[in-house]
């Protein structure tokens, strides 16, 4: 049997687990798929994924990579797979790749993307997939803050308290949008990378903006003191897909 | 206090659910409203829907209307019926109507959408809404079905087996399309009334037609016997949505 290492592309959503990486209290993504691994490899085998996602957050393409030898062609190997895991987890390629590939290191960005629904009353279908935002939003003023954060910056000031109080928080963020199509907002977010709850943080504070809670010098003094602060909000992780991974 | 007719306008997902009608060995929406309407008006109000929708199937707009006396305005009763509901029935509409007005029999048609997942692998946010269907189906061939069962027919083949052996199925429909966006089918059917299962049934012939497995002919064959049988399957109830009534 030969070894192959394989990318997985996993589509998941994430209403039922406590977040993709495996813990002792929670029922995780990662340990779901490693379940159903085993039963094709006949033995465990350990995945490695592009970074965590928190409780509840959905992903609609995260990738991790793996190993083991087997006589399976990729093609059989999805639906192995597929036939093995719960409903709201499916995995949509996979692909055999360089036994460098690491589906954490060999990153070099990501793309989140958030929904909002304005809606007076909430969508049904949508409740599990949007944050349902009653009061008024000023796109204007969104989009205006969301300059503030576009490009090359410490995001201290929009992430959860570090677990590691020394890392580096400078990001850049080459792509910031927010669309709307109908009643539903959504913010797009690609960086070279993301610290722990940054996307719901920008979100928290351009929600705040468009509130006319908070202006652009406010967001502007904010950044520069590089202290989260119970001013921003972390919005909601129904909200947030991980939409893509860049390699 | 003053009387008021009230029309609801009602969007459920009907996963969770034994159906739109009360019965006594499930939970319904039915049951689920009135017991909303109880906390607003301090007695039991009963509720009319403008007709039933089967276990697992979803409304976009199902109609009810009901009547009590409150000092409320139509406005507040939708915001408190959706405080005392749960996140998967949402209350969209509240309008006063005429004490005439029956949200069934003053009904002059009906709108259902049924949506059919064609991609390799199911989309897992998509998959409370939709059949998963995996075998290729010929669009051309399903649009020639179609045509069939548009217009005014006898759909004895095309329902369940009548509660009522002697009532009339005679029905006329007046729009049925099948369209396609991404991997996605919907089909849209539009007519006056509606036998017992026979959207699902018109699914079920449609896809038996996109398959390749039954052709003109046998579909005229069919409707002129007037009798269902096991040919026909029915389709799914979780990708059916009603979609809207008429008045």
């Amino acid at each position: 049997m030969k070894m192959r290492h394989l990318k997985l592309t996993v589509a998941y959503d994430g209403t039922a687990y406590g977040g993709w990486q495996l813990q002792p209290n929670a029922m995780t993504v990662q340990e779901v798929l490693e379940t159903a691994l085993a039963k094709i490899a006949g033995h465990h085998v350990r995945v490695h994924g592009s970074g965590r996602t928190d409780a509840g957050v959905h992903a609609r393409a995260q990738v991790a990579n793996c190993s083991f030898a087997t006589k399976l062609s990729p093609h059989v190997i999805r639906s192995a797979l597929n036939a093995n895991l719960p409903q709201d987890i499916r995995v949509l390629q996979v692909q055999e790749v360089d036994a460098k590939f690491h589906a954490r290191f060999s990153a070099n960005g990501k793309e989140y993307r958030y929904q909002i629904d304005c809606g007076a009353v909430a969508d049904p279908f949508l409740r599990g997939y949007v944050w349902h935002h009653t009061k008024p939003l000023d796109l204007t003023a969104m989009r205006q803050a969301a300059r503030l954060f576009k490009g090359r910056h410490d995001f201290s000031a929009l992430s959860a308290n570090p677990l590691r109080p020394v890392e580096n928080r400078v990001r850049t963020i080459s792509k910031l949008t927010i669309g709307r199509s109908g009643r539903v907002l959504t913010i797009t977010v690609r960086a070279d990378g993301f610290l722990y709850k940054m996307v719901r943080s920008i979100v928290g504070a351009l929600v705040k903006a468009g509130e006319g809670k908070s202006n652009v010098e406010q967001l502007r003094a904010l950044m520069r003191a590089k202290k989260r602060t119970a001013f921003i909000e972390t919005a909601p992780a129904r909200g947030l897909f991980l939409w893509r991974v860049f390699y």
